[in-house]
């Protein structure tokens, strides 16, 4: 189709977009998901400001956009304000990577979120309000446990990935979820439908959307996407001769922030950025991603239930009800769905992991099932474990995570190893 | 209205129940918002498994019912699950407090969330699935800046409040968001009807029963929540005579988990920590709150991509360009809108802060606007500001942040104090 002349200039795009009203309104631009390049996928538009525009269901910037609908209400944001992108783009070049077509490889995210004022100027010029989904920047990072381990010399200084005042060099990158349903419907083995109608019914009719426009194939759903922090050189992620160690990290703000004792995430976390520099000051490359899924995605308050649940049971907190208390309350044992985790992975160009940081068999299975082979599994050092979190490892080691070590027997799983309340 | 007999004996509520067709479907309770006791404000009730129960707008876990959604649709989860809330309950009892019923005191919480199953235990036994939208547990918190603390000998085990390993004590509470549309509008200063419809199109279509349903006055928003730490008793809290050091703390995950040294984030928060647990250890109580509203509630794609425009912007990276990056990527300087964060102090009983450790003075406004008296506040000791978050703090302390010290002239907002890119 050529431009419509009886549409206004200003939404009237050159000759060579292809204006359709299939994936959308009228002047809405179709997305081919996975083709070759970026001209022949189209640009991801989920704007508010121009509804015909939209080929999406949802909106940028997840949840958030409840609190951008709030600084509107309030009169501090124009609704009609058009996002200034000067200086914004990546610092780092990442892809594009084979990946980024290979069929199914990629369905969580955007493989052109990053690049858009380069890869859709002729739509931003015609237009279209396009946001990135992903950013790329550079930043110090410092942490009192890489400082605590230059102190102690487990780490060195070298000027270039690690500072001597602790500042460890990375690039980090923020992604925001655009779900492909089609795709993502196979990686939980139902079909699009079943999915459409199940997120629609299981949120309370969250986007009508889901069950009425087939058409609409891109999902931007409001929950936190991830941040992946990149030691040394972004684009040795791709090369699989360049050593790699690498830590998939889901969020537990309880211990990533807080410190609590009661698992091992904030130390799992700080012992894989150590691995990560170590790696990069050898001459490989190091990569940490962080995804927003609190609880294992059942949220900060199923969490504190279970907690209470486990501490105040019969024979107290024991490694074999680890699992079952979290199924009573929340229904499964654990929500976080590593299918569609490997998404950033392939997206970075990673084709082999040297030293995956996990015991997860969850994270291990999902990204060997994404085509990416890992060599060698790393798990935390035994002196890493808090005292109430032996619960948790022996719960896990038990349920089949990874361990060197010997596996806990039936015996010591009853065993109460877990702080009381009041304790 | 007394029960009916032509629905099923199981969803039949007993007669002291008053049916209603008001707020929900046929079956659902009223909602009376602010009413003195638990029974006359009624339950909320955003199940998705008995639709003709729900009396309100959305479901429970914010954001993680899509999470929910993948378990349905991957056979994981039954969707008729019923969460098992034995030994779930409460470590320390929270109230009720005289602000819970106050007109206008707590508009985006519920009060009764976290005793859902003392005060509604007749709807439960008739078949409402009530879920707890506050939970609260006892955690033992161990970070390396309390540890580095208690060995300067800033801080004192005493084995009460802090353990000679450097683990502090806490009760900490999970808060999901409960908002009571007619007076959320009001504390943003616009129209019921105008906020519904601005939640609806800012959000490209999230929940139309925004604005189809004017008779639902409850939403259970998608977004995050909140977590509040308390060093020393949860009750003293709501005691003005006993001195409370309080910090609200909105989320910066990429200081506070990875110690970037852009901002002054995690610093003021350990900083707070410290003044928290030498608080409890005088005699008083402490108070660490902590919001998630990422990236000042912009999301972290948004803030990198700021990051970027700061750091390579002509001049470099100036305190009188601080703000101004912000507004051109995003409209708003900031998206946090602190008007509804008081909720959580008036839901502990709070009336006075003694220390409030912040610098904010939208947090400070706040929070007196909200009736509660501040005495001191208490800023970050220089030494504590990374080098590269100078910028910040120079940009806060011109736009009327509190300081105690001399607000940075003209002349000094245009040196370029933060690290360039590659740097």
């Amino acid at each position: 189709m050529s431009a419509d002349p009886t549409i206004p200039a200003r939404e009237n795009p050159p000759r060579h977009i292809r204006l359709t009203s299939h994936a959308g309104g009228y002047g809405a631009l179709p997305i081919r998901w996975a083709a070759a390049t970026a001209a022949e996928r189209g640009p991801v538009v989920g704007t508010t400001t121009n509804r015909s525009h939209r080929n999406v269901i949802g909106t940028h910037s997840g949840s958030y956009s409840v609190y951008r609908a709030l600084a509107v209400a309030s009169g501090a944001l124009s609704a009609s304000h058009k996002a200034d992108l000067t200086n914004t783009s990546p610092t780092d070049i990442i892809g594009p990577y084979p990946q980024w077509s290979e069929p199914g490889r990629i369905v969580a995210m955007d493989p052109w979120g990053a690049t858009i004022a380069d890869v859709f100027g002729t739509e931003l010029a015609a237009g279209y309000d396009i946001r990135p989904t992903i950013a790329v920047t550079q930043a110090h990072v410092i942490l009192p446990e890489v400082i605590e381990a230059l102190q102690s010399g487990r780490l060195k200084a070298d000027g270039k990935y690690l500072t001597a005042g602790g500042a460890a060099m990375v690039t980090k990158v923020a992604v925001e979820p655009v779900w492909f349903l089609p795709e993502v419907a196979k990686r939980f083995n139902c079909s699009e439908t079943d999915l459409r109608r199940v997120l629609f019914e299981e949120t309370g009719g969250m986007y009508p959307e889901l069950v009425t426009r087939s058409d609409l194939e891109v999902f931007l759903p409001p929950i936190g996407g991830l941040t992946a922090y990149i030691f040394g050189k972004p684009r040795d992620l791709a090369n699989p001769e360049i050593e790699l160690t690498a830590r998939v990290h889901d969020e537990c703000n309880g211990s990533d922030v807080f410190g609590s004792d009661i698992c091992t995430c904030r130390p799992y976390l700080t012992h894989a950025i150590e691995e990560c520099i170590q790696g990069a000051q050898r001459g490989g490359v190091g990569l940490v991603s962080y995804f927003r899924k609190e609880g294992r995605a059942l949220g900060e308050v199923t969490k504190f239930l279970v907690y209470n649940a486990r501490k105040r049971q019969v024979g107290g907190d024991t490694a074999d009800q680890y699992f079952n208390r979290t199924e009573c309350v929340a229904g499964v044992q654990d929500m976080r769905f590593q299918e569609l985790m490997p998404d950033v992975l392939n997206w970075l160009g990673i084709r082999k992991i040297h030293r995956l940081v996990s015991m997860s068999n969850m994270k291990y299975d999902a990204i060997t099932a994404a085509g990416i082979e890992v060599v060698e599994r790393v798990n935390i050092p035994e002196h890493m474990i808090p005292a109430d979190a032996q619960v948790e490892m022996d719960a896990k080691m038990a349920a089949g995570y990874f361990t060197p070590g010997a596996v806990p027997t039936a015996e010591e799983l009853k065993k109460a190893k877990g702080r009381g309340l009041d304790a």
